[in-house]
């Protein structure tokens, strides 16, 4: 990998630099790529003392790099990674059109569903695209982030239909310059399906490590609450199915044998609840509940936790 | 009332003093009846300081009762009354026998489901009614109860076929002993639409004072956790339905719009879990979903009720 690398053309521009945005933008950054970081509070350390990652690949510190405190001030970007907090996506009406040159494309780093959509409003369907991150990483310091483990990215094209698009071009454009930064992409034919998968853990797991405060480890060492995050998987399984994205039976069942072997883990939504921040759960359950009612799936679990962590959320914040 | 009256001829146990059976049985006591209490760490204070009761009705003081530590001790009564927690049903095998005579007719002062069975296991099915308590009572105190609200008795025999009974001449004996105290009674001619009736109040507002961390003022002020406990409610309604025991739909209205007047309130299982002490979960949310499952009711939210209870409660008492 060469740092001083210049044969890569494509601009990039990171909406929103925390734990996930720090980690994929420095890493292209430190690849060679031109990257310009978008910050908030940040903005000062960032400008002064630049970027640093520590990562079980290595740590790296980017000294200089391209940080603005207003997307006014930023150039157009070839691609813009979103990697906001879903309870900002409101900002995007103001955040992406100084981002946007008519080919860009907008790479939604976030979790959930229903973002894309939100991006499109703004950018145009044909802009988006989702990326789904397998990815363990924090926010340690301002502008310094740790990354614990995993990493990979599925990118997938938007379709306001909701139908599978195919592998595309500038998918495969993009998980060039990833790999590059040695970043692993898989590349998905259908987005929704990656994201169903992504949710029949992260509804099971996010909802209840607030709703019970609980770690993964005493969700699936407790035989009440295995069989409640089970229970829960299943349900939204069976939405997945409804929204005609079947996902297989052993599927459900090496998530479950992967989470039992992981490490004890705070999922980023009880992080989120410890530092009296918006849970993301619109993205994460109220819009693949809504999808999933409207399909006409069995949706009592989700819907239970739903309004628990509503309350929680509210009750957590007043 | 005259408390010298000694024409009432049945003679009382109460099984577990606490803030059920203290109460009642002090009234029972104050108004002449013959009135046996077990106790266990109340004992030797309640041998020289009789019993006191705080009542919006009147305070009073029983200066000497007949108290006893272990039920061999005590004679066998024709009504006994037990006013233990659920969680402590597995003692009725030792602490029944003693206190019973032929004849003997046992009353559960006692929440949820399935309790009758408990005891008919040891005084017979013949022997055996439900009470059950609208009654906000706390004990303060060894032998001191302070009595905040309502308390009205509703009494049915137990049938082990499930089968409604009617109104028996020793329901109507036994309530006008306790009317004679003061107490209201309401003769049901069917124990489990009875039983179901509270239910549909006691599941969805002890199981979320728990799961939620909150009073019912709580959950009837905020939208998502009142949609959630009248989304509860209606399942348990259906479970009823079911079960063969239909409630009308303008009751479930009614004790929605009760709770909404009621004045902050903490519930037993709430305060149950905050002193660490073991839950009633089987008896008010477990043998339900158990019985409503084996009907082939949808019980959806109260399994994933009793299991995040289940959790809860273990780890609460770890």
């Amino acid at each position: 990998m060469n740092s001083s690398n210049t044969s890569r053309a494509r601009r990039y521009a990171v909406i929103g630099t925390g734990a996930v945005g720090g980690y994929y933008g420095g890493l292209l950054a430190k690849a060679g790529l031109e990257v310009h970081f978008l910050l908030r509070g940040d903005y000062g350390h960032v400008v002064q003392h630049g970027l640093v990652v520590e990562s079980k690949n290595g740590d790296f510190r980017l000294p200089k790099v391209n940080a603005y405190a207003q997307a006014a001030d930023m150039p157009p970007a070839d691609v813009v990674l979103v990697a906001l907090k879903t309870t900002h996506n409101h900002l995007l009406a103001s955040l992406l059109p100084p981002v946007l040159n008519p080919d860009s494309a907008v790479v939604l780093l976030q979790n959930g569903l229903g973002v894309e959509e939100e991006a499109a409003r703004v950018a145009g369907p044909d802009g988006v695209l989702g990326g789904l991150c397998f990815l363990c990483s924090n926010k340690i310091g301002p502008g310094h982030f740790k990354h614990l483990d995993y990493g990979l990215v599925t990118l997938g094209e938007f379709s306001p239909t909701g139908a599978a698009v195919g592998v595309t071009d500038r998918m495969r454009a993009i998980a060039s310059d990833f790999e590059w930064a040695g970043i692993a992409v898989t590349l998905a034919e259908d987005l929704l399906t990656a994201r169903w998968q992504k949710l029949l853990w992260n509804i099971p797991f996010s909802g209840l490590s607030v709703a019970l405060d609980a770690t993964t480890d005493e969700i699936m060492n407790d035989p009440a609450a295995h069989a409640l995050a089970e229970s829960i998987m299943r349900e939204v399984h069976g939405a997945a199915s409804r929204m005609g994205r079947a996902i297989d039976e052993s599927f459900l069942r090496m998530m479950l044998a992967n989470t039992a072997r992981m490490p004890p883990y705070k999922t980023s939504m009880k992080i989120d609840y410890e530092q009296k921040r918006p849970l993301e759960l619109e993205a994460i359950l109220g819009n693949p509940l809504r999808a999933a009612q409207a399909a006409g799936a069995d949706c009592a679990r989700l819907e239970m936790l739903y309004r628990s962590l509503q309350f929680l959320d509210a009750r957590n914040r007043a």
